[in-house]
C-alpha cells in the first residue's frame, strides 16, 4: 500500500510526516524540498509508518503546507474533460492536441489556506484537478507506458486550479489569470504510489463543493489525454525534474459557463480587451456560481475503495488586500 | 562601468569568467547556478577584472553556455513592440494590458548552440529579445521605479525566443510552441549593470540577421511596457527569485506575417486545429522568411555608445532528430 505524506508547520518549523489514522507521525529529518524528500526521505517515512513509534501530532494542531515545494515547474493541461470542454463553449470531443499552459509556483499554498481574490478580479473560479508528482528527472524523450509509469510518477496530490476568468479570457494567454498568489491550494496529502497501485490513477473520484453544494464530480477515467501520453509528449518537448507538478485538467461544474457564440467573441482578435470584458461580464451576469468573499471551497479526491485518499481541502475566499504578503 | 560575465565549458568543466578584450578571465571559484554567482561571485568577478591577473582563455577555445542556469522562472512579454504587433495582425498601439506567458527553462542553450527544429515543425521563427535578470527576490508587491530598478535587475542578457508558429497559433496557448529544447539561445554575455547605467536599458540597439540579411532592427526605447511597470505588475502577482529571467518581447521583422483577417480566423474557436493549421500554412505559403535547416541566425544587442554590449549569438538551424538529447 502507498504512503500518505504531509508537509506542515508546527511551532514555526516546517516538517514532514506520515499519516496514521487521525494523527501525523513526524519525521525526524528535515527535508528542504519535495525533491530532497523524494530522494532521501521516503525510506524514513516508510520505516516510521511501519514501526508506528514516532512522535505523533494531531492534524488540528498543525498548519498544513503544500507538499509541492518551490521552486517547481508547474505544468497544466487545459480542457481535458469533455464536460468541462462543453461548458467552456468548446467541442466536447477529445481535441487533436494536448493543451498545455503553466501556473506560477508561487500560487502554491496549503490545503486550508485562504484564497486571496485580488481586488480587481470579478470572476473568481475553482477547478479541482488531479496532480501528478514527477518522480524521476526527464531530460529527453521517453516512451511512458502503463508498465513504466510508476518510474516517472512518484505520487499524487490534489490541486485547486483557482482562475480569474475575467483576466484569463480578456488577455488570451492564461498564465496571468491563473497565477496570483494562493491560486493553487495543494494537498493536504502527497500520496506515494506503490508500483502496483499505478493503475488506480485511472479510477479516482474527484468532488468539489462550494458552501456544501456539490459543484464538480467526476472520475479520472474521464481524462481525455491520459498521464502516459501526457508525460511522453512533455518529455519530447521539455525537461522535468523530481518534485515538479503536472495537473491534469478539471471537469465540468466550474462557475464559468460560455456558449460557443460567446467563446467565439472572446477569441475574436478584432475586439479590444475592454469589449471582451464587457461581453464576458454580460454573459456571466446572472451566474451566481462565481466565488464570493467568505465562500468555503471543499475538495476531495479518492479511489472508490478508499485505498487511495488525497485528503480534504477547505479554503475560504477572502478579500484581497492591496499588498498581499507572499505565502 | 558594468561587467561582462560569461559562463562556459572547457575541458568538460563549467566555469564563469569576465570578458577582457578578446579573452575571458577565468574565475577560480565554481558557481553552480546564476543565483549563486550573483550572491557570492560578483565580487570575485570585479576583483579579477580590476587586477587582470587571472588565467585567460580565448573565446574560440570554449563552449559558451547560457548564463541563465536551470531551474529558473522564464517569463515572457508578448507583443510588446508596435512593429511586431502590426505584423502579427494586431492593433499596433499599446494594448490595455501587459501580456505574459512562459517558456520552459530547458529551452535555454548557449549563444552558439544549434537550434533543433522538431521534425513536425514547419514554421520555425526567430525573435530577438532583451532579457532582464532578476537581482533580488520578490515575494510581494513592490513599486519598481527608475530610481530603484537597479535593485531588482542585476543585469541584461540577449535571448532569441525561437517559436514554432504552427504549434503556437493552432493550439492557442503559447507554452508548447515556444518550449522545445534549444528554443532559447541565451547570452553570450551577462551584462552586470552598474546602478548608474540602468537608464541605458531604454536605449539599446537590437539587430538580428538570417544568413547575413538584416531582419530585425529596433531600439529598446520602443518597448510598449517598460521594465519598471512590468516588474511592478509581476510583483503584484507572483514571486520571482534572484537569477530568474524576463524577456521583454520582440520587434518587427520576424518571419510571421499575419493579416488581421487571418489572425481573426486563427483565434476563431469554432474552427478546428486542423482548419487553423491549413489557414495558417496557406497564408504563409509564399513566405520565404521562415527558418530552414542550415540557416544561420546572428543577433546583437548593444548601446549606441558601445558601453553596454551583450555580445553576438550565432546559431545554426538543424534537422530535429527523433530523439534529441537534452542540453
Amino acid at each position: 500500500m502507498g504512503l500518505q505524506v504531509v508537509r506542515f508547520k508546527k511551532d514555526n518549523q516546517e516538517q514532514w510526516g506520515v499519516v496514521s489514522g487521525d494523527t501525523i507521525l513526524v519525521l525526524q529529518n528535515v527535508y528542504r524540498s519535495l525533491a530532497e524528500f523524494l530522494e532521501v526521505g521516503t525510506e524514513e517515512a516508510r520505516r516510521i509508518k511501519e514501526e508506528g513509534s514516532a512522535t505523533a501530532v494531531l492534524f488540528a494542531d498543525v498548519e498544513l503546507l503544500s507538499p509541492v515545494t518551490k521552486p517547481a515547474r508547474f505544468i497544466c493541461q487545459g480542457t481535458n474533460y469533455a464536460s468541462h470542454r462543453a461548458e467552456a463553449g468548446l467541442e466536447a470531443n477529445r481535441p487533436p492536441f494536448n493543451l498545455f499552459f503553466s501556473k506560477a509556483d508561487s500560487t502554491l499554498c496549503g490545503a486550508n489556506s485562504e484564497i486571496i481574490r485580488p481586488n480587481h478580479v470579478k470572476l473568481l473560479d475553482y477547478e479541482i484537478e488531479l496532480g501528478l508528482i514527477i518522480g524521476k528527472d526527464i531530460t529527453g524523450p521517453v516512451e511512458v507506458t502503463d508498465n513504466n509509469l510508476h518510474q516517472y510518477i512518484a505520487g499524487l496530490v490534489m490541486v485547486d486550479d483557482v482562475s480569474a476568468r475575467d483576466v484569463q479570457f480578456t488577455e488570451g494567454q492564461w498564465l496571468k489569470g491563473k497565477s496570483y498568489r494562493t491560486f493553487a491550494p495543494a494537498g493536504p496529502i502527497l500520496y506515494l504510489l506503490d508500483p502496483d497501485e499505478v493503475a488506480k490513477i485511472h479510477n479516482l473520484e474527484l468532488n468539489l463543493w462550494v458552501n456544501d453544494e456539490l459543484r464538480q464530480s467526476a472520475n479520472s477515467s474521464q481524462l481525455l489525454f491520459k498521464p502516459t501520453e501526457t508525460l511522453t509528449e512533455l518529455s519530447e518537448m521539455m525537461d522535468l525534474s523530481k518534485g515538479d507538478l503536472i495537473i491534469t485538467g478539471t471537469t465540468g461544474g466550474v462557475a464559468l459557463n460560455l456558449s460557443p457564440e460567446v467563446n467565439e467573441q472572446l477569441a475574436n482578435s478584432s475586439l479590444s480587451a475592454q469589449q471582451k470584458l464587457e461581453i464576458l461580464l454580460a454573459s456571466q451576469a446572472n451566474n451566481e456560481r462565481y466565488l464570493k468573499d467568505g465562500d468555503i471551497i471543499r475538495c476531495q479526491i479518492k479511489s472508490p475503495d478508499g485505498s487511495i485518499d488525497l485528503g480534504e481541502q477547505k479554503n475560504k475566499v477572502v478579500t484581497g488586500s492591496k499588498k498581499p504578503v507572499s505565502l
